[in-house]
């Protein structure tokens, strides 16, 4: 075990109809009056919306919102929220939505008490000092983004997909409300169950050292994945199987699978979100697609975790077996594996290398990923 | 999934020399003066004490101390506690020391802000409104007290042996430093092993609900726990075993076990509690002798569980055959798994069925666990 500090402070309210109870979570925080940041209009048709007006209404909370954010979300939207925040004066932020609308809201609530531009936050050049408290309910179990102190938005000018992380961009509250994730269309879940095992599998295989209590913790989640997923697929209502689902992406990015954990990286994310800036192509879709060429590419670095892997998550012998038992699952649950199944060309490699490359660089891994291995990987897809 | 709340807003300070820095972590939560809690004098020859106070006054943070709290901690300790920390009109807590020594401070950092008997929070006449700001650094792994909101105390004059919860209980920050927990005694790292399986098995085996992914949680926590004490009765000073060994017990008594769980209760411990109510045996000690007994009698009302059990845990098949795993496992490492291992004579049987039944009632399961069920399963041991 390597030393590390353990902090999560965010309360989960895990239930149906929690999202009823929002009005008194946010009030226990004192905040009087929110924005509520939101994606599409889905939210209102379904009368999510109002249902979630009428309960800060019923304890005295007014409100403002923003809807439209997008996946992969851009810093354009960010300063809007920023803006309206300052000028209507709230005093908390609650996001309605997935983890787009979470990153963006975690931008929101340190832009809102920064007078700079808050990209500073994400390129080193300031750091978040404070935050306006946020909320969330959850409509799309992937990021974690509920249950930690991270978020990623996409400078459209500089086509930079960034993150920042501040130990006051927690939430106060999360709900997870399974029924309300249950109308996830088939594609977003199964994106989401990439999104979930690259969480996982960027650290359980990069890392230098990860102790075995960790590789356990970590193959028990990708198991729940794997099962759920499944269930999912055939029985979209199945609650209990849409709970453990949305219960294990939190656990995967909530900073328990870190601990005692050294020298991890993020390698499939770096690749991937060169391919959600350039393409816009799905988080998770694109993850799909990164995955298994970075293990192809990655595997004889670290072969005996490989062979762990196999065995552990799909009960097959040998590293190479493995990593085709992933491959073969993310095809049969339907999302891509080739750069072609995500409709980005071949001769755009060049392009997300370079791209890819900037961020490693931001992130502290540039000697790693250079252009070349980039190349090399993104090849192998 | 059921649904459940989940806040543990403790931080872990994790590692070699941590404690070295706890006049930093106890300043920035604005304490001027603490209040050192600690059991025996070991910590003062041991010159664990002494680095303690150089950090605390390092960071201009006076202190006053209170020794001599033994395992199973004593009311007339807590109250003794409480006196000194109104009197020196301390305004933190720091308890240095195992779980009996950290349970003892949430009681002293209640009672240190309520005017009447810290005893009437045991017995629900009264409910804590607040408490003294409390960190711990942890020098016996095994109850997780460290990162929860819990705490047991006995009554000497009624031997009742009950407990404390409370949301403003949750240390503030626990320090958790493998090294110090290196000259635990051999007994005590097994007591200590009985114990973290207690806290799981309860859960595991009571719930009338439990998800799948929860299994595999507490599944993965049993097979480290395995593993490390197996290594760790080898070589007491392997860092790596006693650093998984030490973070497995805080995650079995986290509240991260119990997220989605219905219909769970602390069976093995209501029956413990009376043991070591009555004889003042070690609290791991009882817990090795009841365990097996109580599976033996509870096996038939969830036998599909057993079986998962002797397989997941254990590697063998049958429900039986799981139990008679573990009782060997715990002869192998040598906790005591029968009443006469714990000098405890059989004609006090019926004096411990009704001193646990008593605490049954308190919890809320008295009609279950009648003096004659009671009975029964302590007839088995």
């Amino acid at each position: 075990m390597k030393d590390f500090t353990f902090y999560n402070p965010t309360r989960i309210e895990f239930g149906q109809g929690k999202e009823n109870n929002i009005g008194q979570y946010v009030a226990e925080y004192g905040v009087s009056k929110v924005l509520i940041v939101y994606g599409s209009e889905r939210i209102k048709k379904s009368g999510l919306f109002d249902r979630v007006v009428a309960s800060l209404q019923e304890k005295g909370i007014s409100y403002e919102e923003l809807g439209g954010v997008v996946s992969n979300p851009v810093l354009s939207k960010v300063h809007e929220g920023i803006q309206l925040a300052k000028e209507k004066q709230v005093d908390g932020i609650l996001a309605v939505g997935g983890g787009s609308v979470l990153d963006s809201v975690k931008a929101i609530a340190a832009g809102a008490k920064y007078d700079g531009d808050v990209w500073d936050f994400f390129v080193f050049k300031a750091f978040v000092q404070e935050a306006l408290p946020l909320f969330s309910i959850i409509t799309l179990a992937a990021t974690g983004s509920e249950m930690n102190n991270g978020g990623v938005v996409m400078n459209e000018a500089t086509k930079e997909k960034f993150a920042l992380m501040a130990p006051s961009l927690f939430p106060k509250v999360s709900v997870i409300s399974p029924e309300l994730q249950s109308t996830v269309t088939r594609e977003y879940l199964v994106y989401s169950a990439a999104d979930i095992f690259a969480h996982c599998l960027d650290l359980y295989f990069s890392a230098s050292y990860i102790p075995t209590f960790i590789k356990g913790h970590i193959e028990n989640i990708l198991r729940t994945v794997i099962r759920t997923t499944e269930i999912l697929l055939e029985e979209p209502d199945n609650y209990e199987a849409r709970g453990e689902f949305a219960w294990a992406a939190t656990q995967a990015l909530n900073g328990s699978t870190f601990t005692g954990v050294e020298g991890n990286s993020y390698d499939t994310h770096i690749v991937e979100h060169a391919m959600s800036a350039l393409f816009n192509i799905a988080h998770g879709a694109g993850l799909s697609i990164v995955l298994p060429a970075w293990m192809k590419w990655h595997k004889q670095q670290n072969v005996a975790q490989y062979e762990r892997f196999a065995k552990e998550v799909f009960g097959v012998e040998g590293a190479d077996a493995g990593i085709q038992a992933l491959e073969d699952w993310f095809k049969k649950i339907g999302t891509p594996v080739k750069l072609e199944e995500g409709n980005i060309p071949r001769n755009a490699i060049a392009d997300l290398a370079e791209n890819a490359h900037g961020l490693a660089t931001n992130w502290g891994v540039g000697e790693k990923y250079t252009t070349q291995v980039i190349t090399e990987i993104l090849e192998l897809a």
